[in-house]
């Protein structure tokens, strides 16, 4: 019995764009997916990358024109890696003819254009995804069906991190990424801070935000400067829907730091801790555990927590940050198929654009402010 | 060459009172201290507590009677370490009497009490010591010394913890602990995070607080319960005179976590990482390691890390928490002696207590405040 | 430019097969091989099984005959991940064929069969590789590299392990894995310890096994029972070429341990440390760093450690298990152009089974053994 | 209601002199000992360090010749820390004057020593203590009694390790350490980790050794060189009387390490781990863990497991490296007044003596040997 087939267009082909179409190659051949996979067409803005990325991420065709796989009927799915600011045109275009559109975090750099991509989106009725992989991780799988199914008991506080130290370097260039409109700290990295937090507790109501450019210019690239006015971090305070409090900090400037995603989250009944520098991992602290024998148990992710057993036959093998892209894209593809609702699709991208926007602006003013 | 003898009174028999008392036992034997140590009289609420701790722990004389320890013009130096509520009108008395003064944390519940103890202290001219003991720990000595030396550069970024769960059980009695003047997490241990933070970067200079009460009533010990007002959890976001900002968290219902008094900092240089639950370690990131070989350096605290040496011949060999209270003794014995300053006095613990009355403050009002 | 096509041969569906299909089809994607790779045949022993593979894995065929596979003159690259005991036969018959072969450890149950296996293919000319994935590891690269330049000084002692616990149930039955013929916990993950040992620290030259069967028999899947005459823990000291002494454990019994395959090295000048259930991760001691400032420094893998930014942008990303058998896969397809040496050639796979047997000799005679 | 008076003569001032006084002076603080214990005289080669002792730790008095608390009908106890070499001697004195006797380890450089010296204690009737202060650590008590109870279940596997790096550096001078009648890194801290699998596990009753020098020759301090004959690592493999099999490994020369004194032990019903350098620890595995949800569970020490909550109010302060050794003065004392069993006397030292013999003396033969 033949698949049907869904075709793939990829836009951009950087690291993000390599990582889009591994995953599209490794998703079929670990999940049983409801469609074959067939990488159509890629497109980059210099023939050299369209043809090497066509060559090397074994798609059919290529282009410099990212409208030719709007406009190409053939394709079914767009996926977009291309810089930020560009986001919103490309998934609007692909929204407009139809697609199913699979794009990178940020969905848009202001939350007004997110909003108005997954309003389009949800009136084309196509289907959509942005791409907010740690969540895709089978051990924040596991912590989150532990909380909803009340092993942690009443959920009473939340601590969680993203801090790296690529913009640690004070003579690093300004790039896109402190762009004014859209960039900085909380946006780039913070924003998944701000996704573990919901995705784990749900619903976030009030933030009081903290955030600081701590760097206040960097070379411009021509021998000049130029001013920062983005956040190097951005701190909040946080209530929940829940009852509980908690507090987030996203960071590019932690000294030391390389993949500081991590959480602590207690409960009446138990706690969690992860961090994402180990990612296979999450520690357990049951509180009904025999007295003299309680303490945080380091579980290691292994086949009792699906996807894992599709990848590795037994605990201790471990995935690798390629294997959560391809747990995404599996995701995607269900819900593009009618069996799953979408992991994480655009009304959920612009969720997290108006976080981290409500967070800047209670910053700002110096308040708590309602998330609307 | 024989020394003159410092006489020694301690009010209070409980864990803080052995500690204390543990403290003066073993610091002349591990220090070359100024003074001798004499354990001269030890005072608690019943005969039966006051003769179990003078023999248990070599005081020559007991007393039911607190003042007698005042009155004895035999006696140097006063230990309180009697409920919270009781430090104030102690620490004056003691002080009026002309005796050195070494007092549990916290100072005093509130900061106008403890400031009206600073001043008769100063007044007096007799030393004065709050017993903030992780700041003994010879790597928090050696944090601060790498902080000073430059060797993490300018620094940007803190975030501090002290969170603990044994209050997390909601069916634990009310205590002195939750009382409205003066108790809560923020105060009881988010006070450490304060101390350290300080200790470690300098000034702070503004605060916004987040404090709240998660358990809303306890029971009463009486058969009914009792409305907590004080938080389980406070947080605050910090300014500090050097420029960098940060944050704490003082949290006693943080399920699992037993001593979670950790910080990072993250300089231009460098970055530090610590956590009491394993307080003979430090972790030190160094930019200037080479490209491929770089990563955080787990210190352990050894000779190089005076005073450590004096208790232990090599590295590994690890200090205890009643290890801390011996050094936090040494220091206030020589600083009795004037031969070094006061490590932590009546003026610091007022510093501190000021800091949560900001905090908590700041956190009713829902804005920032100048820590004056 | 065209590449050339390197046709594939697949020989087993089950979680190696699967390992091995996902590395043909991803390493092209993140490394710029030699050839382009065609996944030409995949055989199972039911038709079903290799039904579902075709589709799952991409293959243009399938077939229940792996002869077919040896018989295509179409077909380049055979890979066998059948039962070990068929090994033998499959590499003779491919080797025969002109082809060149992939085969999972071991290589074969009995050295004897090893020999001839690498005898055969050097005598065709054809190349080969044996699955010791853990190797290809950046990690392992780096420690290999700074010990070959002298970064740890003179080595001088060695401890490595593999310690599972898939074994550690006594009701777990009676497998291919407890045959007498190359059965056993040392030739089945031991070899890794010993893989790993000689790819860091060179030749090893003598060794005092200590093999012993803990469950003395198993459930044969019928009813009753049988005896077991494999170690179910191997144990080894080991004296290198170098002058350096060691000792290696593999243990498929050790309660809890999920991939204990962990060594410490230690060297005049420095030190390292390893956890393959942390395996984007080095521990490093240098002794050159200044007193006061020692300690392990924990290197997270990045771009720095290549192959690893081909596979992620930034340290702290992570690669995980199926990622290692892109890297292998990579290896050997340049090995079979020409550009580098086998990685872990017949010959290599050879040598670990006469370490295992010389060891399994060692410990039945209770003395020394030279390896030879 | 007085206690008796327990007067002690302590011979040696140094690091372990210290420890020693340290632990006599907290030990009656901490516990509710049988006896009062009076510091009566401090011995030590020169008068200097002899009074410096005895004001530093506060003995009464203090002599050049160790004599002369062997004859002094006042005191009670011997404690001995002065060089291995003189440990038969003193040892025999003060048990022929009918004293108890405290001595650190090792017992004596030689097995035949420390033979006569179990021998004449039994006989004179008085309690003897050595100095093998990691057992009293509460965590190897909480291991030693789950293992008893039966929590692991049966034990399959045992791996022991002390790894140092105080004799790493190849210019470090010959010292009585490296004295070919008992020298060696086996005997100095092998013997620990001997002494901890055998706590744990039960008798040794064979082994198979292997020792090894790897410094040849150091500094004889007198501008030339001596010849080294002691091992610097000595590895054995181990059978328990309880059918279990093991591991261990002394070594002073792992670079880098700091108080690698650690074990795993696996049984059929849990597991545990433990590093010394982290004690206040242990890592326990249940395998009645529901699945999904099992892992190592990292228990900290508190008043759970006893002693502990004699010296810290709660789980996290943590004990140092001159608790244990207040743990073992009690232990001892308590010994003394009938109450309990010595805890590690001299047929215990003895003990440790003939396992560390035996095990040079396989490496030497080559071969395993019972342990008599």
């Amino acid at each position: 019995m033949t698949k049907p087939t869904l075709r793939i267009g990829l836009i951009g082909t950087g690291f993000m764009g390599k990582a889009h179409a591994l995953g599209f190659t490794s998703a079929p051949r670990i999940f049983d997916l409801a469609f074959d996979l067939e990488l159509h067409t890629v497109a980059d803005v210099t023939a050299e990358a369209a043809a090497r990325a066509q060559a090397g991420f074994g798609f059919a065709h290529a282009t410099t024109r990212w409208q030719d796989i709007i406009e190409d009927p053939g394709i079914d799915l767009v996926s977009i890696t291309a810089p930020n600011a560009l986001h919103k045109e490309m998934a609007l275009a692909a929204i407009r003819a139809g697609k199913h559109v699979y794009c990178e975090k940020p969905l848009a750099p202001l939350a007004a254009d997110a909003r108005e991509m997954a309003g389009a989106a949800e009136a084309a009725g196509v289907k959509t995804q942005v791409g907010f992989n740690y969540l895709c991780n089978p051990m924040l799988g596991l912590a989150r069906e532990m909380i909803a199914a009340g092993e942690l008991g009443e959920i009473r506080g939340y601590r969680g991190l993203h801090c790296e130290d690529y913009m640690a370097d004070a003579t690093s260039p300004f790039t896109f990424r402190h762009d004014p409109a859209g960039g900085g700290a909380l946006a780039d990295i913070g924003s998944h801070a701000l996704a573990t937090a919901e995705f784990l507790c749900g619903p976030i109501t009030r933030v009081m935000g903290d955030c600081l450019t701590v760097i206040a210019s960097r070379p411009d690239g021509k021998g000049g400067s130029r001013a920062v006015e983005v956040d190097d971090l951005g701190r909040a305070f946080l209530r929940f829907a829940n009852g509980a409090s908690g507090s987030i900090e996203g960071n590019w400037i932690a000294t030391g730091r390389k993949m500081q995603h991590d959480f602590e989250i207690y409960g009446t009944k138990g706690a969690l801790a992860f961090s994402q520098e180990h990612f296979n991992v999450l520690h357990y602290f049951n509180t009904a555990d025999p007295r003299g024998r309680q303490g945080f148990r380091r579980i290691e992710a292994g086949p009792d927590h699906a996807p894992y057993g599709l990848f590795c036959v037994a605990a201790g093998h471990q995935l690798g940050f390629n294997d959560l892209k391809a747990i995404e894209v599996a995701g995607f593809v269900q819900a593009i198929s009618g069996r799953t609702p979408e992991p994480f699709n655009f009304r959920k991208g612009l969720r997290i654009q108006t976080l981290v926007e409500t967070i800047q602006t209670s910053s700002h003013e110096g308040r708590w402010l309602e998330v609307t």
